[in-house]
């Protein structure tokens, strides 16, 4: 079972939701290495202790929830171009997709932005490294996905032929690097960054 | 004086520089978190007593990598522009000139990108809070001479009009990402991957 299908079986008031919920906002707002792992059992009325049976130490925690984010950016992009076959529309929906969030899923898409290198190298703990194989499997399914998307369009003569393994890391990089600016109070509301990239992928891969 | 200045003075078998390179290998290769201090110490073949006096933390240290390696980006870019008109091709320069470096650049340049969300809070220590802002300042030249690049591209007809405050960051976060996946020994060598990530800028901005 997944993570998050545990979570849905634990209800919206779990501790472990609750948990990764106090932690994305000060891992997002003051950054990983400034929070205390004191301060997120205290945010969640629970002692060190009960935090301990959820998760190990704060990285076992940030891995969570950086595959937790993996795996709904899989989920919203497989949904939003359900059903449509122009290629086109496929990759413009997929890349909206991506920011159809709420604004502490924005953070967390942050949080996964900015410790993507913790994927690289094997984790010391069992339970550590459990989520980091989880979340690098997610990171190749879709990468593997958004390749397919591509493929598709230009095997359709939509899109000029091109190396699709390459040209998804581009798409995707592009996408992500927006977590590393993007601020709810900036110039530019959600909305109009969405459209913004949306435009640019397509001329990226056009 | 800059740090690199100072680097010039001190010449290419100083004791700082020594640190510096050797950080870069561990920090790029094994992860900031997983190399121990000592080790770099040991490597050099200086006393931890003697390295604080050259960096006061591995953060320190890191910050002064990061700031570096922006000092360099900027340097190369400006170098490469040098003298050309077309904006095209000025944007061709400046994007290949990323790419224009040595594996152990490459290795600097992924240790910047991994760390980016470092600059973003003060730090609790005056010399790291001085090398974090000089690292954000370099930042934003960086970011506005680019910028600078698209806008004249723009006033000359020659790239549509966009807000290029935000299609800098696009084209950035696009050349960046590379350093995330790029492998040394990968299936494309780098100047293929600067073939390729030149050509998609272009159609970026284009």
């Amino acid at each position: 079972m997944t993570a998050a299908a545990t979570d849905e079986l634990e209800g919206p008031r779990s501790k472990r939701r609750m948990i990764l919920e106090a932690a994305v906002d000060h891992f997002g707002e003051v950054g990983f290495e400034h929070t205390k792992w004191a301060t997120v059992a205290k945010d969640v009325g629970i002692g060190q202790t009960a935090l301990y049976h959820y998760f190990e130490s704060k990285t076992h925690c940030l891995l969570t929830i950086m595959s937790a984010e993996l795996l709904q950016a899989q989920q919203r992009s497989r949904v939003a171009v359900e059903g449509i076959s122009d290629p086109e529309e496929v990759l413009r929906k997929a890349v909206a997709s991506a920011f159809e969030v709420t604004q502490r899923e924005a953070l967390q898409a942050r949080i996964l932005l900015s410790h993507q290198d913790l994927l690289v190298a094997p984790r010391p703990s069992e339970r550590e490294e459990a989520e980091r194989v989880r979340a690098r499997e997610l990171v190749r399914e879709i990468e593997a996905t958004w390749a397919e998307m591509l493929r598709a369009g230009m095997d359709a003569g939509v899109f000029p032929e091109r190396d699709e393994r390459v040209l998804v890391r581009l798409v995707l990089g592009l996408v992500n690097s927006v977590w590393r600016w993007y601020r709810p109070k900036g110039p530019q509301t959600l909305q109009e960054v969405s459209d913004i990239v949306v435009e640019a992928c397509v001329r990226l891969v056009r």
